[in-house]
């Protein structure tokens, strides 16, 4: 039985097209900073209320400084006689990111020294960045680099870094409660779909969803450029850390590979959280251990920090052969990968939002279900301790005020929302109490 | 080797004829409360000195009531004609427990909606029980009820559903410490043998061998109705619960099937004293954890009381066919099943009365052993270390006050009994004493 | 990759000849006291400054007292007829140790009572004592003393046992701090070469290593006759225990087998420490849980003193056909098996010298590698992530102040070596801090 359905009882079908915002954002060219960042930011404050933060190059962010902005018009490599080869106009990661301004003739020796491409899959352009080079670059199909061989071309990069500002995306939404979970997304890739456009359209959906639902705890969704965004947004923010009790980074969510959840640094129960809801799923999936290389976990779970953050992932970076390259497009994200991922975190996220201790109101012995209604009249039959019933026992035996739900899910070896059915009716009966929070 | 055989050196024979009284208690018709209750009780009481309780209807216990007393003398479903076709003086399991007593004729379409048969085995008669109810019922083999197809028929149970008592049996006997061992059996069940008056005949041999036995530990034994008599007992002894340092409910041990042991709710020393027991008993066993369904582990085990307490049973109820049908008759309870019982949890009395911490009077180094007598004068040869001596050293080693003789026997791999022979050999040469209790 | 590369960059050369050292030590008579352990210390301290202490006979130590020194200058077995047949001259094994003196002619009968063979191997010699049994003996091979069938034989002993001291051997390098590393190895086996001249001879080399090197901890070599010189030892230095870090116990080190580390009583971290080297030594090895019965762990792990040893092993003890009989012999130890034992304890004690735990100078988010040399230039590509990258950022990931570099080796599931190696990258870089001990 899956998590899904034990929680919302129906399919749940996302607020939004997910795929059509991927293609919708796909050929904006995305950066660090610059015109493409605050471009599809833009789109997404169509659908929630984004608030756009803008942080001055050279500021100082914790051991980094906010870097220059780039911004790129065009950028063609041309034969002598003028014949356009690459074009930055086809394809944005035909420009390695952050290059800077070259107008000139460069031999093929010294624009080999230049140029990037994946001979193992000679068709695909690689994805490549500079961001702190002082450098210029191009990438292209192998194939093509090898008709390549006149002795001069002529290369343009009409792109400017230069003092402007590094753009990110926040929204946030109160819960009952001053604890926060967080959902962050990066939004630095140009061109390039399950990394990270699949992640970006799911928290934009899932900040959709919650805006609409009641709230014990608030959800703050952060749509930010990787290492110096969670950098920049770590060292704005570092006194409010403490209210984040549970934190997902969220990335490569459109694919049809298994589910992949990194677990948090220092373990939290965000880990626990999302185990039991893949272990419910009926999907296939793995959890990995904690490491410190990866997404933006490794700035959230930087030693003094140590959020209780992991990373939800369906194939991992660096494993399926698109990644990092033009084959990362949005064919190889999938309309129902990316429900399915919507689905599963929309279901932690019911999870962790209803996760609390439960106390008998009078906790010695069992209460007498038959004159509430909640024990059939004959009793002795085999049939007797059927499932709902047996989750009701299961509520009754661990409503201590020492075990929250998950934790007797987990010990009752069932599904949280089968628990949480057995939670109503018993508070409607005046068998359990919510243990209030200090 | 056996744990009986390292704790007690010969097969340990019960006091009584554990067979004989199973035998002897099966015709009795007993319920929650009522005259076959006492019967019971009184033919217990002549092997032990048992005090019977009686606890008035509708005394408030907990969250329950004290029910009505049930007395029934007979009852029968005749043809109009008047032949007999099924009649409670033939078996007690023929009339639903706390049927209402009634008088009259019913169609047969009426009184199909009181008869309980299982189609699936169709020579037996269902156990069944209407505590709550205020209704009255029949059963009977399958095949009786469909040769039964007459329009109508005359219907007769005479019963008394009317304010009394509930009476259960208590038998403490005392030991040199405050801490007690609980031991309790169900005694509800009418013409049951395995459920659960194995249980009751397997008890009352321990109360007669614990009488006979020097006790460091108070031992208790309850002999109650189940659930009810259970919160009874809790409600009027709420304040000496803290007593309770291990408990046992015996159920289902005269049937030749595996052992199981149910462990306690939160994890407590019966636990491991009850599978350091089975696994050196050579008996097939299983351990399961512990669940909110099952016996009066329910009670004892309900978040308020926690009690560190297990279920002690064989074929584990509702797993085996003939559970709560006619065929758990004395034919399905073996003499020697009772008897290996009797044996196991015998074996399991002594560990948890001679469990003690233990220090070295010197704890620094070894010390001598062969000016004790205690080492071969000969040392250096290949076969130096042997059982028994390895047994003493064991104990030598972890007599630092912090380990009990059953952890000292888990970590050194041998049955308790062992290391209670090194206990005699190094207490009679002074070199450890016992850890005083706080 | 082996922990030693790792750990010393090349395979590191005994400072002395190992195999050497056992040759000429084999052929002197040790025992638990006497001139064959001062001929063996004096030996040793050409190569190191080792102390000698002298303990007078009768001196109460613990449970004990130190015994009679005994000496031996010849014993034979003759026949009637004045021809040899058994001479100590041959092989110090042919006398029981602690044998008494005595010159008389036996009958073949009573001889019978003094003469140790081994059937089962009846062309060895075995090994015994007698130490406290004020006794005689003669130990030959079985073939021998089948072909002995004389009525009677001229026994002569030419022994001393007599009031002297108890001799061992101490050494101590200070380090910068008070806790110490302590290595002892037995000394009172006459000629046998696994055990314990294997032992000796690498911890001795092992003392010179220390001694040359820098050291954070403190050394400390013991070389003590067994179990009496382990206790004699304890009761002299019981008030300097506490400085006891690391202990290990060095036997049996000579053979082929694989290595054997038996755990220390109470879990330390000498556990994992020698667990992390084995591991990565590429090596054959086993772990086995800690018992009471073996060498002198059994007196520093005695319940009161507890210290954190284990004992370090090739083949262990009584489980190969050569222990204690005269098939121990040089032969049997090999000199590559010598030299890989010093190896692996050499990386050990390099590893406890070394696993201090560090703290980044500032842990929040990631420091910015580029600017100081640390990240290549052009990210994004595929092969992002290397080897050492990884090392360093597990490194900057877990320098909290909390874990301890064979922590984070074991997390990062890395040698030992290859995190130093960033330590000193990160040291360097001011990234990172020791944390001082308190």
């Amino acid at each position: 039985m899956s998590g899904r359905k034990d929680l919302s009882n129906s399919e749940e079908v996302p607020p939004i097209d997910l795929h059509g915002l991927v293609r919708e954002l796909f050929p904006i060219n995305r950066s660090l900073t610059g015109a493409g960042v605050r471009e599809t930011l833009a789109i997404l404050a169509r659908h929630v209320q984004l608030e756009l933060r803008e942080v001055p190059s050279g500021t100082a962010v914790l051991d980094w400084q906010v870097p220059l902005e780039w911004n790129i018009r065009s950028a063609t490599i041309r034969a002598l006689d003028g014949r356009c080869l690459v074009n930055f106009a086809d394809h944005n990661l035909h420009v390695v990111g952050y290059s800077k301004p070259i107008h000139k003739e460069v031999s093929r020796a010294e624009l080999a020294e230049h140029v990037h491409t994946l001979p193992d899959q000679p068709e695909l352009i690689p994805y490549r960045t500079g961001y702190f080079a002082d450098d210029w670059g191009f990438c292209m199909p192998d194939n093509l680099w090898q008709t390549m061989q006149d002795e001069a071309y002529r290369i343009d990069i009409d792109s400017d870094l230069s003092p402007g500002s590094l753009t990110y995306g926040e929204l946030f939404l109160a819960g009952e409660l001053s604890d926060e979970v967080l959902i962050t997304a990066h939004i630095c890739h140009p061109s390039l779909a399950n990394d990270n456009l699949s992640g970006i359209a799911v928290a934009v959906a899932l900040a959709m969803r919650q805006a609409r639902l009641p709230r014990r705890l608030g959800y703050r969704f952060l749509f930010i450029p990787a290492t110096i965004g969670a950098i920049t947004w770590l060292a704005r923010n570092e006194s409010e850390l403490g209210k984040i009790r549970h934190g997902l980074v969220l990335t490569c969510i459109g694919d049809t590979g298994p589910f992949h959840f990194k677990q948090s640094r220092s373990g939290a129960p965000i880990d626990n959280a999302v185990a039991h809801i893949l272990r419910h799923s009926g999907h296939p999936y793995e959890i990995v251990p904690f490491n410190p290389y990866g997404y933006d976990e490794r700035q959230f779970c930087s030693p003094a920090f140590d959020l209780p953050m992991g990373c939800f992932m369906r194939s991992v970076h660096g494993t399926f052969p698109q990644y990092h390259t033009s084959a990362d497009n949005p064919g190889f994200v999938k309309p129902q990968a990316l429900n399915q991922s919507y689905e599963v975190v929309a279901s932690l996220l019911d999870l962790l939002d209803a996760n609390w201790m439960y106390a008998r109101t009078d906790g010695r012995g069992e209460p007498q279900l038959g004159r509430r209604g909640l024990y059939r009249a004959i009793a002795g039959q085999k049939e007797a301790g059927g499932a709902s019933q047996m989750d009701l026992l299961w509520l009754l035996n661990l409503a201590d005020g020492k075990h929250n739900l998950l934790e007797m899910a987990e010990r009752a070896g069932i599904p949280f929302g089968r628990l949480q059915k057995a939670v109503r009716l018993a508070l409607d009966a005046d068998l359990i109490r919510e243990v209030v929070l200090d």
